[in-house]
């Protein structure tokens, strides 16, 4: 049920919402409630941008697949049999039947099990039965979805001219990625929620930490609790922590100088198409990982990493993901419109591809901190929805603390723009 | 589903079929079943009218609250410190979250959970972490909702500018309420059920007893057999119970002359914004309660009452409720709009707030002739649903005791056409 | 969900887009997906052409009825105190309600339980309470829907001026259909099912084998293996099968002959309302029947057959049936459009009246080959109208073995492109 007060005719003027946007204001109803934006963003952000939808772990062999639904499309991505990842539409040339059915597996040929049309890994067209004569098999490959894997991080774009800009942040982000080889490692765990929220709301919840000290008791374990204040605004109460805040940061600073790891600040979240954040900070308690004492969830560590105190590699990337890549794993954020109120947050915890199950991980421990944080995100996010349906909704300011969340809704407001001029 | 074998065009020309609506006749089916007519009964009939939400023996301590849902707004209907009751959009001012998330409870200070932002129970802001400069919390206290209780009847408008005749109405019924004084009661049981039909079809069917004999054999235990007759046109088998009903009607208009107690009928259904009705009627059987056998279902009169013989004090609201004030408990309905096939149909039994439950009272037999005769409305308005969506329904004209269905269409079609020319 | 990349006014172009149709491939995306084809379809094909709906043998007796929902309409098919088929629409003239509720059953008068309006069985209305003076009840009896039944087999038409064409088609498919006597015949077994699909991709797989081979099992082992292709293009190793399929039709031809039956094939599946196709087919295997050994399933023949070797007589029919008669059953399909996603498929098994449960026919065995068959398809609809929502999805051709689908869909087109310029 849309924002029922409102006139329709208001709620569908899509151009005007966007183009009265208040900057440093939260969006106005219809953005997070109507269909009609949900089909604007499904078009203007969805089918124009890379989009992060897996990982290469998710498909180590010639045949694996994975199947992800974008809005309306499904997008099979597979490892051919050349061993290159490469994504295809789930659409038989046909009638149109789905081919996969089922979330993940792995295959020979690509089989449509209504008429058996029989297509390769690559998507040519190999059988279609008896046609007629001037029926060319050549014309009814399975159609192509463009498909980039920065460090084993699969981007695909709907598009037929993805954004150009992409190749640039790839470069910038791999020195980043590099040291945590995602490609040598293996799924420890994958969850699927579904929030009962726009995919904004869930995206501006993630983008911003001052919801996080009396939401997230589990996540906030390994954050310096002088998280979101300017140096020259610490609290006196929070003194000592803001020395080993600084402490722990030096010292991070230091061994990366020592390796070459790249660790400072990139922070282009709006103002281009492929809108991206990246830097590695210091964690607060044993400073190695995601877990509510600090310490590694995994004896394994990544790549040829000698310490697993790397704090956290955090990448921001618009519109739908973010990753952090600790010594001993890497979890990676995915999110998905299901509808103008559902949205799918896919959350995938990897480790080194050599560790064992119960040996050198125990999954509870690796997963508690951010199956915590998510499904309290659910709840948060449920209740904002909810709110923002309501006709006495009016957007509030947002404080300091919330400058990513502004960014956020900035790169959107620039996209639906240059879509509209498109 | 819309009705559709009509074009879609017609459905949602909604000024033409206001405009052509027959008198003396039911609606066409676009009124009940389509998405257009749902949007506009929210926004011209539920957000500018006064609409009965609650009563103050839900809220009797500082603190305690209610929420309602009308439509896609959520009231916080609360008694605040100074125990007054106040009605609040249940909105954060900041990004929109709902503040307050079950049905009923207490509350200090009203918290929002997801930033912290605090208000106190009148609405101001008293806390919003940390700020721009220049931020100026009395802007953003919660907003205001137009609340009015009359004699305990808890009325909200959403409008800014609510109708200014109610002052009036409140001012002609009180006399009829005051005796059993609610403020006094306590809920003794309140049930909600949801009707799968368009709440007109609801009001409709709570507005004649045509369809009583037949279908509510509870309810017409204590009602005269003789109703819906005119005096003139008794038929001679129903003489006898005609007598009765003379001799108890001359009974409880004694007994009310004696008390200084108003029982003449006032019918302003139509023709005002906040129509009304308001009788007090003498009841067959043992003459006290809505009971099987007639007899008082508590054994605490209400207020300063002397007998329970005071009939049934029986109050049609326009547009969503209807009253009865025995002399041992009251029984109040409210009827709210969840979608334009479901209706959320709220009843609550009040009894002496002394009133010990299994000592005074037995729920059951308190609850039983009105939560029988609800499951057999629902189930009527449910075919009723079923049927005018069907594209060969007509509308057919009312029969002489559907006079107060034609009285409700007929306010309902007046304020859609002021509404048209606000 | 609609097709979301499409701009909804392009998706609701339903004029441009019949225009458009490429023959010789499937439709495109709206057609199956948008809520705008769904009300077309209704209004331009359900409500305007004859509906197989039931059989005589489901009303065998004065009074038995069953309700058929097509779209928004309920029927009553019912057969009235002078033993006629009846359909009447299920929607008081009071106040709308339905009048019958459930699926089948049977009836003295028709009385709506809500006011106690009562029809007699051919919709008279008999009682309606008190009324106003000059109330006429001659014109408040139940409406009246178009009703024929072709040697049982009940067909409806919802329009006032129904396809004249149908008597011509009735007096040509009679001679076909008689000597199995369906009016002796009583329903053995009923199923329905809710396919996941557009109601035009459940009658498009009814329209071709191409899917089988591979898909159906059961229903093949009944099948020629050279099902589908031309005499003169039979593979080397079907030469034998072919044979076998000469000689059986061989056979079945100089039966038929000797009895009076027609066998010859007659389709007219476009170009008219009432469009259809009638033959009657030799079996493979025991040729008797639709059984995994192709011997009858009921011992009972039907009518005054002297032999179960009969092959199929199969009927189909625009838009939404087909019919095998067998020598020992009959076995019937009506599909009814539920959601533009959504499709009821009934299917109902006759066997002659005396043949006993248990003794004569083993329900299972009647059953199972459409029963399996059914299921199959279900699933391959389902996957099919998954893919042809996705935005990548562009109609395919269909092969020479599909030709029927594309006499469907040239017919659908043809009756749309007729209800525009009616």
């Amino acid at each position: 049920m849309t924002a029922l007060a409102e006139p329709a005719s208001e709620r569908r003027d899509t151009a005007g919402l966007v183009a009265r946007r208040l900057p440093g204001h939260a969006l106005e109803a219809p953005f997070y409630v109507s269909d009609e934006f949900l089909a604007l963003d499904l078009a203007a952000v969805f089918s124009r941008h890379w989009i992060f939808v897996a990982t290469e772990a998710e498909v180590p062999e010639a045949g694996d697949y994975v199947t992800i639904d974008v809005g309306p499309y499904s997008v099979i991505v597979l490892r051919d049999d050349d061993e290159q990842v490469r994504a295809l539409h789930n659409v038989c040339r046909h009638r149109g039947s789905r081919i996969l059915h089922d979330a993940a597996g792995s295959v020979g040929n690509l089989v449509c099990g209504y008429h058996q049309w029989t297509y390769s890994t690559d998507g040519t067209l190999m059988h279609a039965g008896q046609q007629a004569p001037g029926f060319d098999k050549s014309c009814f490959g399975l159609k192509q979805v463009a498909v980039r894997s920065v460090e084993g991080l699969i981007f695909v774009c709907l598009a037929a001219d993805p954004p150009a800009d992409f190749d640039d942040v790839a470069a910038r982000i791999t020195p980043y990625l590099a040291p945590h080889q995602l490609r040598t490692t293996k799924v420890a765990a994958q969850e699927d929620l579904i929030e009962h929220a726009n995919w904004k709301l869930v995206m501006e919840n993630n983008r911003e930490c001052y919801h996080c000290e009396a939401g997230h008791p589990e996540l906030t374990c390994t954050f310096f609790p002088t998280y979101g204040y300017a140096d020259d605004e610490i609290p006196k109460r929070l003194l000592p922590a803001h020395s080993r805040y600084l402490e722990a940061t030096s010292e991070l600073e230091r061994e990366c100088d020592a390796r070459g790891f790249p660790y400072a600040l990139i922070s282009e979240l709006s103002g281009r198409p492929t809108g991206f954040r990246v830097r590695r900070e210091a964690l607060d308690g044993a400073g190695e990982s995601y877990t509510r004492d600090g310490r590694a969830a995994s004896r394994i560590l990544l790549g040829d990493l000698d310490t697993p105190r790397m704090g956290r590699l955090s990448l921001h990337f618009q519109p739908n993901s973010w990753f952090h890549f600790l010594g001993d794993h890497i979890v990676t954020f995915s999110v998905l419109p299901l509808a103008a109120d559902r949205t799918l947050v896919r959350t995938t915890w990897l480790v080194h591809a050599d560790a064992v199950e119960g040996v050198d991980y125990d999954p509870a421990t690796l997963t508690e901190v951010w199956h915590q944080t998510n499904a309290q995100d659910g709840a948060f996010v449920a209740r904002a929805q909810a709110g923002v349906r309501d006709p006495a909704y009016s957007p509030g300011p947002y404080a300091p603390t919330e400058t990513d969340v502004e960014e956020f809704v900035a790169w959107y407001i620039e996209r639906l723009k240059e879509y509209a001029n498109r």
